[in-house]
């Protein structure tokens, strides 16, 4: 019997994945749906290919939803995680099994008892970050544990970057996914534990508490707390741990200058502006900005004072690069403060055609094996090859289209609600993997 | 036929405004009825007197709600503010006027039209702040109108302080209403308007933008904005005034000293602290500092440097005065930062047997006429009598039962859902209030 997929979800993550299931379903012979709100930019893709086809589809609208996954062995939801708790009970009603690259809630938490029962796997996280982050470490962690070594301190950072070759701005950052999340990024409190004692960093001070991050080859990164280091300890089998923390890394010097829209609450939102029709890069900077101490001082000025920055710091430098000192019209309306920095970043901060991205993770595992300190770094770097087939949708979208694959071929066992964590999961998608060429570098030593 | 006035809530906010209205009543043959969900406390005040009783009662029962509003002519709330609604609900439905100290709500608001057809008065606001700012600033604002003055700025501060013969502590404060709302206060962002620029202030910020205030025969205090200082503007009938600040007045030095909760993360009430079991003062402080970066490095040492303090600055005299560098164990449990943070407050701020509060308020008004600057600045100060009869329960309490005495004397024509700009309501209020030594002194000057 032909088998069939449902990907739902058809944005720019998910290119590469696409690119996946078209050629696997030719060779194995399977039918793939792809639905979205639009979904015309498909048709060149899917015009010559006639067993895969896209459809306009809203997954909040009952009938159609029941419909199409009747109609699917596996379904796949890349759409924002608002959607997946419906889609998921979907899944459940009907006994299919779902996949998806976006955090574990407990609302989809919830639901394990009952797709136990339904036989069916319904697996979040499997993607990059979170996807391949938990899968590389638990590969690393077993081998650490079949040794006998005894875990003290696990730390693992990931960044989605711009690539060397394609770095030509002075905060070495493009956005290369989802612009909102990466302005509203470390909102909330961030948690970990570092030697046995649990530490809580608030957002205003995240971007001042980063560890620095070298990547052989690469020069000199920066991490930052990711909001919850916690939780991931009881998933990885690491209750104990005296040190656990997980972050977001970004080429050094960046977290120093974005800092800068965090202490002026640029990065709120949580209430409208009160009056945007006139308003200027500047005079938006201006408005988080105490009266000026003499009438007429510079805005720059003003900041770097209020900042206790020297006058020419390079955070200026990179101010004065978006255009945050001139008197540029931002054309906004009825706008929280991220959205208008988030108009702001976007005229500057978008790949160009041909600019390639980057994704770096790194895991730093210190352990304790017959008395010494061992010291296992492992770290992964993929670039993009263009603006399209981003690094992103490659890390994002290869895992989840290899355990497609998996459970169609009726290799994966596992049922109930998960993430990647066991070795039936991991082991055969990191090895597909490698072929892709994203395959993790090991360094180890004796401290 | 006899009046009678139903106040709802009596907690230690609500002593001056019983006694006041005990004598009113007694005078003008009026019935009072208080409830709250505990009321034993009024057994000794109510007991000779039988035009008084105290009631156990829950707002959300709706019989016991609906008989008790019914039986009233004036319904008084000083309930937490979560309950105004359900009581203004009931008082429109059976006709009775409602009288809170509390901040308009957009729930109370939306009532305005049908208070209006039941002739009924929902007067909100009606205590000290918000109550007699509003009405002290009005009688003002209107003199100022009558002469022609054209207003440039206005900027309004009021504090609940300890009395200087009280204060006998290097924080220069004390707990005079609820600690929950003192360590919760300024979250969120603040908005104001300076000479025609709007600005906002990010709660970490709130802190270091404080105002000096300098109040006659009582030294120098400072002001931080509140929350919301533009939606006065139109109620004062102020929409086009190019400077308008609301705020919150400490005694100086304060607010730095406070800062560095704030800036550490302490007043957070987000999220619960992840181990409590032998939290210590020290411990709960360290859990919001970067590890050390010398192996036994005193806190308080940490402290001073992650906040770029000298090392002997008073605000870590302000700190060991709290025992934050201390081992004492806390004893608390599932707790959020905050909650930890006010419990240990609660030890060193309440008032002592005997111990006088004091509230500051002070209006500083700028306004052109014939072609000069006038500078009038008008300010009050009110001493408690001891730890019950204090200052706050005085100035919010006394508003309440003057304009409660004025409805039931049928003196008062507003009718609807309205705080007390209205000269009918602000002018007795102001002028009885001065029988109490709740009076306002004025400077004015050319600038």
């Amino acid at each position: 019997m032909t088998k069939k997929i449902l990907l739902l979800g058809a944005g720019r993550s998910a290119t590469v994945l696409i690119s996946y299931l078209l050629e696997h379903a030719a060779a194995a012979g399977w039918e793939l749906t792809i639905g979205d709100v639009e979904v015309q930019h498909l048709q060149p893709v899917l015009a010559a290919k006639a067993f895969a086809k896209a459809i306009v589809i809203d997954v909040q609208e009952p009938t159609q939803r029941a419909a199409e996954v009747e109609n699917a062995d596996v379904v796949i939801s890349l759409l924002p995680a608002a959607f997946h708790e419906v889609v998921a009970r979907e899944c459940l009603q009907q006994g299919k099994h779902l996949l998806t690259a976006s955090y574990m809630s407990p609302a989809i938490q919830s639901l394990h008892e009952e797709a136990l029962q339904k036989d069916i796997l319904i697996l979040m996280e499997a993607g990059l970050d979170p996807g391949i982050d938990h899968m590389s470490a638990m590969a690393a962690l077993h081998q650490i544990r079949a040794k006998g070594g005894e875990l003290l301190s696990f730390k693992s950072f990931t960044g989605g970057l711009v690539a060397p070759e394609s770095d030509n701005n002075p905060w070495h950052y493009k956005f290369t996914w989802n612009p909102r999340n990466v302005v509203l990024a470390g909102q909330g409190t961030a948690r970990y534990i570092e030697a046995g004692t649990y530490k809580y960093i608030p957002y205003h001070q995240l971007f001042t508490r980063t560890e620095k991050v070298e990547v052989a080859g690469y020069g000199v990164f920066e991490g930052y707390a990711n909001r919850d280091s916690l939780s991931y300890r009881k998933l990885y089998g690491l209750q104990h741990i005296p040190t656990m923390l997980r972050g977001t890394l970004r080429k050094e010097g960046f977290c120093e200058a974005w800092n800068t829209f965090v202490q002026l609450g640029m990065t709120d939102d949580t209430y409208l502006l009160d009056s945007t029709i006139n308003l200027t890069k500047c005079s938006f900077l201006e408005s988080f900005l105490p009266p000026a101490a003499v009438p007429g001082l510079p805005v720059q000025q003003r900041v770097a004072s209020y900042l206790q920055l020297p006058q020419e710091h390079e955070v200026l430098q990179k101010l004065a690069w978006l255009g945050l000192f001139s008197e540029e019209p931002l054309q906004v309306q009825n706008a929280t403060p991220a959205q208008v920095l988030e108009k702001l970043l976007k005229e500057k901060w978008s790949l160009s055609p041909g600019d390639k991205d980057m994704i770096v993770m790194q895991h730093q595992f210190v352990y304790e094996l017959a008395g010494e300190q061992h010291e296992l770094v492992s770290w992964l770097v993929v670039q993009g090859e263009d603006e399209v087939q981003t690094a992103m949708a490659k890390t994002v979208g290869l895992p989840v289209g290899i355990l497609a694959k998996l459970l169609l071929q009726g290799k994966i066992t596992k049922r109930g609600v998960a993430i990647p964590t066991d070795k039936e999961l991991y082991k055969p998608v990191l090895q597909e993997l490698q072929e892709f060429g994203v395959k993790f570098s090991e360094k180890e030593q004796v401290k």
